[in-house]
């Protein structure tokens, strides 16, 4: 499924196919919530944006509108009208940041619906039942993200309790794509490595995880809060242990400079909530670095958010008409910023793979790596 | 500048040209009130859902950014992107119905700023300096709109007082028409008839405001809370004092039956943010009537929302999935569902059109006058 074909140093540029269509690796995943990218775009307007997979919440769409109504209405490509890949996180991460009153027990978790504080039970079993009625390309593996910072023996113990989940997870979904009803029957699994901040828990996981010959694996509980210096090195740590012909996807990730760092250091996939959250409050991206549109300076700023960006916003709009957007706060605004910004990440990932292709990767990440993430 | 192409009975089709290009008639204006159709789409969707002409509102463009700053960045087409036809009403109707502590005199109305409480003076020649500085294509004449009901005497008076403001808005807009700096200097000037719901007060205004020669006319003052029969009356008996030659525009009106009736008595040209505002509460129209897309009944319902539509929202989306992305306010919902209601409403013209053209309007009329009213 995924075909490695150019390294440069350890940046991978790669091919990742699935019966939804091959994904040009590295890429960045879209976040499309609750199947629809927040700030009001549309399937169509991913197209025109670049991008490859949509990421939608399994939580969420769990609680609403139900995983039972996505899977009668054809699954999620058919409801969104995507018919690119579409990854689904497990529903974890949510339990663990968004409901109230969790209980964690061997079966799995107990917590209440941020929504209307509904009793729910999710476990490995549950979170790929889930998943499978939501018929994504891709499933992620149920696991306990902790907290930052972690007692070393909470990490330990919850590691090897996500390890016990990720063989529950692997048998029910092998169980999953065998049954005639189930939508996608080629519904992948990813595992996830965990380990808190401890190298040591991080690569004694990886390597466990790895025997599970999974379709790929992502290192997740990262971008938690912890120094950046603490990713890239427990990144560089566990890489080693990767399966080469899997992708890697590290989870939540992030900064440009990040995304400029964890390919450098051998990862394939990324997804982050930030670019389209920072661009409904009017930070944007350029290749000078960020800017704020709320700027008085841009009142009567005629150039583009980035003048050298082709995105369907910046070939039409100037600085100061979507600035006076936000200040009527016609949604148009945010629409606008967040087409712009991951249109920016998008083309950046196709940027990093042209690099890797023409073995300029080095000098590609000293000229962008602290320009891409500097207020200007 | 109007061409008339065909007359069926009172209803006609014709060509209105303009600098910025020739507008099909009876024609519907889609408002964009601040330079932006409110839920989320650009000028760029205008175009995909067959808007030909744009209406801004003089108002809040002079209160939110300022006519100076849309003058220093070219002009509304500039500003907004959008190099069609566009309409700027006089402020009018606004100064009357959105700010408070107005005081009208002769020279014009003092009030203050829904924004920001600021005292603002508008008399005609202000009304003409900021819509030439916003520079659309079709400026409309500072009225007094008055309320309904109204007495006999306050309407008369009123109407002389308007009738005056006429006379100096044409001498005002041909002096900025001939300024160097002017950017649009073939704007147009269009009078409003007024008169209130008295058909003696209506129709000596109009034989007076004919005679200035102008190159189009409005009735205003109408669908302000009057019985339509009212409406539908007064239409009747302006109309044949109205120019042959020039567009006539219905301001603000309205339902689909309502610009069925509009047509049928002579109207070229109607707006209204009622198919926009409803769209954002899920009340959409559909050639069989108005749906409530809030209702459980649509929750797994795979059809689009009119199965007969070919608009961008319905050729991608169904019911189920718009109505959910309702439920999580994702402002998706907004978005395509103005999509489909201007849409519809852009269509319901170009389909009247073809019916006066093939001489069919008096069935048109009768079969989609009341059903495309109706809530179903």
């Amino acid at each position: 499924m995924y075909k490695l074909l150019k390294k440069d140093g350890n940046a991978r540029r790669g091919e990742f196919t699935t019966v939804h269509g091959t994904v040009q690796t590295p890429a960045f995943m879209n976040v499309a919530t609750c199947g629809a990218i927040k700030g009001g775009l549309s399937s169509l307007d991913l197209k025109e944006i670049g991008c490859q997979v949509m990421l939608c919440n399994t939580y969420h769409l769990h609680v609403r509108p139900g995983d039972d109504l996505v899977y009668d209405m054809g699954g999620l490509h058919k409801f969104t009208n995507w018919d690119a890949p579409i990854l689904t996180d497990s529903g974890g991460f949510q339990v663990f940041s968004l409901s109230s009153l969790r209980k964690i027990k061997e079966e799995g978790v107990y917590f209440n619906s941020h929504v209307d504080g509904r009793h729910i039970f999710m476990g490995p079993e549950e979170s790929m039942q889930i998943q499978s009625h939501l018929a994504s390309t891709i499933a992620m593996a149920f696991d306990e993200c902790v907290e930052n910072p972690a007692k070393y023996e909470y990490a330990k113990q919850s590691c090897a309790r996500t390890e016990r989940w990720l063989e529950r997870c692997k048998a029910e979904m092998s169980k999953l794509n065998s049954l005639p009803e189930t939508i996608n029957k080629n519904q992948l699994l990813f595992g996830i490595n965990q380990g808190a901040t401890f190298d040591d828990l991080r690569v004694e996981n990886m390597k466990k995880i790895a025997k599970l010959d999974l379709p790929g694996y992502a290192i997740g509980g990262l971008a938690v809060g912890e120094p950046k210096e603490d990713m890239y090195r427990i990144i560089s740590a566990v890489e080693p242990h990767m399966p080469d012909d899997r992708p890697r996807y590290l989870m939540g990730v992030g900064t440009p400079g990040n995304i400029i760092e964890g390919v450098w250091r051998g990862v394939d996939l990324f997804d982050c909530v930030m670019p389209s959250r920072n661009a409904r409050h009017g930070h944007l991206f350029t290749k000078k670095g960020i800017i704020n549109l709320n700027n008085k300076k841009y009142e009567r700023d005629a150039l583009p958010i980035d003048p050298e960006c082709d995105c369907p916003t910046c070939r039409g709009f100037s600085r100061s008409y979507i600035r006076h957007l936000f200040k009527c706060q016609e949604i148009l605004a945010m629409r606008l910023c967040v087409m712009h910004n991951l249109y920016f990440y998008n083309n950046l990932m196709a940027e990093i793979r042209c690099a890797i292709e023409e073995g300029r990767y080095e000098r590609f990440r000293e000229e962008n790596v602290e320009v891409l993430d500097k207020r200007i």
